[in-house]
C-alpha cells in the first residue's frame, strides 16, 4: 500500500489526489491544506468581486467532504506542513491550534503554489491593502468595500490578475486607477499589441498611468478613523485612494522546499525533472511552485497558469504509482478579458528573444473574427513570431473582441505539434459566415510570412516609419475618406490602391518607396505593383492600425 | 508575357486572378463568368433569405469593375465557356447575345463550381421550387416569397444549405418541414452526434421527417392561378406547401472538362495532381469541380468547400507562374449553425471508416465551453476518432451552442500536424474563466481515449447498452434527482457513486458492471472504484447524455 501526502489542495494538488485514487483503490492519500478551503477557484475570484458570479459557492468546486466521498482522500484543512525530513519521509504538519504531529510518506507532493510579490514599500500593510490569491482574500476585499464603499480604488500592477480586478471594481462603479511600473500592461504580450488594451481600458474610464510606481502609503484619517490612502507616486505624484489591489506578481513558494534541502532554480522555483520529480525522488512538485521548462527555448521558467497545474498534478500521481508521464514543456499560452476585448498569446514574445538574442522574424495581421458579411464580426489583430530558419512558430499574439483564444488555441496546438509558418497556410478551419473566413486570418498571417520567405515581401514595422531617410517615400494606399476619419501618418503622399496602376508616373524610382494601408493587405496589393513594375518597396506590416494602436 | 484565362469567377477563380496578378505584372489575364455576377459571398446567401444579412449588397464582395481597377483582371460576365481545344490552346465563349469567339491562353484554370443535384422526380419543373446556388437563385427565392407569401415551405435534404435555408425561413415565420432520405442531417457526422441537430431542429418548431423521400410533386390551383404545391412522399403521406426548396447536394460541373477530354474521377470530378493540373499540363482545375485527395486515406474525395477552393486557387495562380506549390489534402473541416447549435466535425466519419474497413477506436466526452461557474457556459458534446494502432486523429465530430468551432478548429490543426490522441493531453489552450477551462474538454478527450490505451477503462458505447447479456448489470451512478429529472436507462440499478465505496456488497463479482453517469466523468470514478476492487466493468463513454441524443 502506498502512501501519498499531498500539500496543497488546489489545482495540482486536488489534480494528483483523484488521480491518484482512479490509479489504486489501496493507496492512503492525505492532503494537507494550509488554509480553510480545498479546490476553490482562484481564476474565478475577481468575477465575483465584481458581481459576473453571483453565487460565492460556485467558487468552491470541492469541500474535505466531497474529496472523502468520491476519492476517499484524507483532506485536512487548516493543517499546514512546516518540515520534511526525507530521511525518515516524514512531515512535519502544525494544526490552526498551533499543535504539531508527524506524517510519514511513500511519496510526498509539493503543490504549494505561489504567493503575491508584496514589496518593502512604507505603509503597505494596512486595513485598505489587499492582494488576491485565495479565498479569505476575496472576502476581505468584499468587506472592505462593503464597509467603506470607496469612490475610487487603485490597483497596483497590469498583469492578469491586476487586470481582472480593475474590471470588477469599475464594474462596480468605483473609480479606479491602474498603476502600471512597465510601459505596458500584460507583460506577455509585446508593447505594441498591449496597446490595444490601453485603448480598451482607457475607454472604459480607468486611469492607467503606465511607467508609474507606487513608492509609498500614508494613512488618512478623519475623526480619529481610517478614511483612505494617499499613495506617492514615483512621479512624485500622490494620489488619494479608498482601496489598494496589490497585483505586481506572484513568487513561488519555496520556502519548505528549500528548508528541507530540496533544489532550488536560479529562478527561485522548485527544480524538478519532466517526471514532476524533485531532486528527492520520494518528492514531487507541481504547478506555480516549480520552474517548468519552457517548450522552445527548453531553458527553466516561471509559469504561474492553472493549465500546467493541473495537467503537472495529474502526471506526478501517475509517475508515484510507477507509471511514465513525462512533461512536454510549457507554451505559456494565456489569455486575459479586459472589458469587451481580449487579450492571448503563446510561446516566446519578441522582447524575451531579443533578450535571449534569439533570431526571429514576425507578421502582423488583422482580420475579421468571421465573414465580414454576417453580423457581429469583430477585428482579430493578430502577430505571429516565427524563426527565420526553422520557420518554425515561435511565439503568437491576439487582440480582439472576438475569435482570440480560438486563434491562439489553434497556434498553440500549430506550435507544439513543430509546425512551420508555412504549413499554416494549409490549415482547414471551420468556415461558415457565423463562424470564420474562408481564408481565416491564420492562413492569411501564413500567406504574408511566405511571401516574406520567398522573397515576394520586403516588410517594413510600425516601429520605423517613423524614422525614414531622405532616400524613402511614404505612400498611403487607402481612400482619402480613410485618412480624414482614421488618421494617417505624417509626410505620406496618398494614392488610393486602385488608382496606383495608372499613376505610377508620380513615383520616383530611385526612392524606396514604404506602403501602407489599413491593414496591410491593400498595401500588399500596391507593393506587389510597384516592385514588378521596377519600383523598389516596402510594405507596412498590419498597416496603419498596428501603427496607430503601438501609440496606444 | 502569360496569358491566363480563367473559367468561373467566385471562390477558386476570383483567388486564382488576385494572386497571378501579385505575382506578374504582365500577365494577361481575363475571367470568363457564365452568370452575372463574381466573387459573391455564396455562403451567405441564405442569411440574407433569413434577414440576417440585411443588404444584398454586403454580397458583391467585388464586381468586375474594381477587379480591374485593383488587379487589372479582364472580366468577363455573362461569358460561358463552352468548349476547350486542348492542341491549339483555345477556348470557345458565348455571349448572352448567343453570339461565339475563340479565345487563346497559355493557361487555363477552370474553376467552375458544382450545381444542385434535381433529381428526376415529376412535377418538380414549377415556379414555387427553388434550389439556392448564386444570386439569380437567392433573388428568385426572396421574389417567390413576396408574391406568393408561403404560409409553409419545404426544404428537401438535410445538409448545410438545406439546413440554413430551412433556418432563414422559420426566421422570417414560415412553418417548415424539413424532408431528409436518410435517418439523420448533416452526412459528415455520424448518427448519433445528428441528434443533438435533430432535438434543436424540433425544438424550434420545425417538422422534422427524416427517412422520407419526395416522389412527385403537383401544382394546385385557385381560381386559374397557382397556389402551392402537393408533395407526395415515399411513406404515402402528402403534403401542402407554398414553397419547395431543394437541396440534396450538389455534384461538380464537369461537362466542359469532359467534353475537352480532361481526365474524369470515378466520383465525376475532374481530375488532378496536387499541383491542381489536370490531366493536361496547360490546364489546371479548382474547387468544388474537382475531386481532391482526402487527407485521412489519401484517396480522391469531393468536397464542396470554400476553405479548399480558395486555397487551390491561390496554388494554381503560383503553379501556373512557375511555382511548386503542392496541395497537401482535403480534411474536410466544416461547420453548420443550425438555430443556437454550431455542429461541426473534421476529417474522416465512423461511417465512412466503417465503410472503407478502416480499423477505428473512439471516445465521447461532454464539456463546458468555459469554466462553468462563469455566466454563460455551455455544453460541448465531442467526439474524437483515432487509429487502435498508430493513435492519429482520423475524425472529430462536436455540437453546441458556444465554442465548437474553436475545438474542431484545435483538431484540424492536431489532425495535419499528424499528432495522436495522446498527444491531445499535452495540448496549452488558453485559460481563463470567460473562454475556457483549465482542463479542456480536448483534453479530458485524451485522458479518457488514453485510459483506454493504457488499459485503464474499458468502454461501452450508447448503441449497445439496450442489448445487454444476462452477464451483465446496468449501474446508474447519478444522484436520484438526476434520474428523475433527466431520465435514465431502463432496467439500471442505481448507487449514486459518491456512496459506491461503501455499498460494493450490493454488487455481483460475477457479471460485468456497466456503469453510466451523465457524461461519462463519474463513470469512470466508479469504473476504477470497481476494478481496483476486483469487480468486471466497462464504462459508458459520454453517458447518459451520448445515449440519449443518439436516438434524437
Amino acid at each position: 500500500m502506498t502512501k501519498i501526502v499531498i500539500v496543497g489542495g488546489v489545482a495540482g494538488g486536488a489534480s494528483a489526489a483523484a488521480r491518484a485514487r482512479r490509479l489504486s483503490e489501496d493507496a492512503e492519500i492525505i492532503m494537507f491544506e494550509r488554509g480553510e478551503y480545498v479546490s476553490f477557484a482562484n481564476c474565478g475570484l475577481p468575477y465575483h468581486i465584481g458581481g459576473d458570479i453571483k453565487e460565492r459557492s460556485k467558487l468552491l468546486l470541492q469541500t474535505p467532504e466531497s474529496f472523502l466521498a468520491r476519492f476517499n482522500v484524507d483532506v485536512r484543512v487548516n493543517s499546514e506542513v512546516i518540515a520534511i525530513d526525507k530521511a525518515s519521509k516524514q512531515v512535519t504538519v502544525k494544526r490552526a491550534s498551533g499543535e504539531e504531529y508527524e506524517e510519514s510518506y511513500d511519496y510526498l507532493l509539493l503543490s504549494p503554489g505561489a504567493s503575491p510579490i508584496l514589496p518593502p514599500i512604507p505603509g503597505l500593510n494596512n486595513p485598505l491593502t489587499h492582494s488576491l490569491r485565495n479565498i479569505p482574500d476575496m472576502d476581505r476585499i468584499l468587506a472592505s468595500l462593503s464597509e467603506h464603499k470607496p469612490q475610487h480604488a487603485t490597483v497596483v500592477g497590469g498583469g492578469f490578475i491586476g487586470l481582472e480586478v480593475m474590471e470588477a471594481l469599475q464594474q462596480l462603479g468605483i473609480e479606479t486607477t491602474l498603476l502600471e511600473m512597465a510601459d505596458q500592461v500584460m507583460t506577455p504580450v509585446d508593447r505594441e499589441m498591449a496597446g490595444f488594451a490601453h485603448a480598451e481600458i482607457k475607454a472604459h474610464g480607468i486611469d492607467l498611468r503606465l511607467n508609474t510606481a507606487l513608492t509609498a502609503v500614508q494613512q488618512q484619517q478623519v475623526d480619529g478613523q481610517l478614511s483612505g490612502l494617499q499613495l506617492s507616486l514615483n512621479n512624485g505624484d500622490t494620489l488619494d485612494t479608498g482601496l489598494l489591489i496589490m497585483a505586481i506578481g506572484v513568487r513561488p513558494e519555496v520556502e519548505l522546499a528549500h528548508k528541507a534541502g530540496l533544489e532550488i532554480g536560479a529562478l527561485g522555483g522548485i527544480t524538478t525533472n519532466s517526471l514532476m520529480q524533485t531532486s528527492d525522488p520520494s518528492i514531487f512538485a507541481v504547478g506555480d511552485a516549480v520552474e517548468d521548462q519552457d517548450f522552445v527555448t527548453e531553458q527553466p521558467g516561471l509559469v504561474p497558469l492553472a493549465g500546467p497545474a493541473n495537467r503537472q498534478g495529474r502526471m506526478a500521481a501517475d509517475n508515484m504509482l510507477g507509471r511514465q508521464q513525462h512533461y512536454r514543456g510549457t507554451q505559456g499560452t494565456a489569455i486575459v478579458k479586459v472589458f469587451d476585448l481580449a487579450i492571448a498569446s503563446v510561446g516566446k514574445s519578441e522582447k524575451t528573444l531579443a533578450r535571449d538574442d534569439i533570431a526571429y522574424e514576425k507578421v502582423y495581421v488583422h482580420g475579421a473574427s468571421h465573414a465580414s458579411y454576417y453580423p457581429g464580426a469583430e477585428m482579430i489583430s493578430l502577430k505571429i513570431i516565427y524563426s527565420p530558419t526553422s520557420l518554425k512558430i515561435l511565439g503568437a499574439q491576439a487582440c480582439g473582441k472576438d475569435g482570440v483564444d480560438k486563434r491562439i488555441d489553434v497556434l498553440s496546438v500549430a506550435q507544439r505539434a513543430g509546425m512551420t509558418i508555412e504549413d499554416l497556410q494549409h490549415l482547414e478551419l471551420t468556415y461558415a459566415p457565423p463562424f470564420g473566413s474562408a481564408k481565416d486570418v491564420i492562413n492569411q498571417a501564413a500567406f504574408v510570412a511566405s511571401n516574406i520567405v520567398a522573397g515576394d515581401t520586403k516588410a517594413i514595422h510600425y516601429d520605423q516609419v517613423d524614422k525614414l531617410s531622405d532616400e524613402q517615400l511614404l505612400l498611403d494606399v487607402r481612400n482619402p475618406g480613410e485618412l480624414e476619419k482614421l488618421g494617417h501618418i505624417e509626410g505620406a503622399i496618398n494614392i488610393p490602391v486602385d488608382q496606383l496602376r495608372h499613376r505610377l508616373g508620380e513615383l520616383p524610382k530611385d526612392k524606396e518607396i514604404i506602403i501602407y494601408c489599413q491593414v496591410g493587405l491593400r498595401g500588399n496589393v500596391a507593393y506587389r505593383q510597384l516592385v514588378n513594375n521596377g519600383f523598389k518597396a516596402k510594405n507596412l506590416l498590419g498597416g496603419y492600425r498596428t501603427y496607430q494602436f503601438a501609440k496606444a
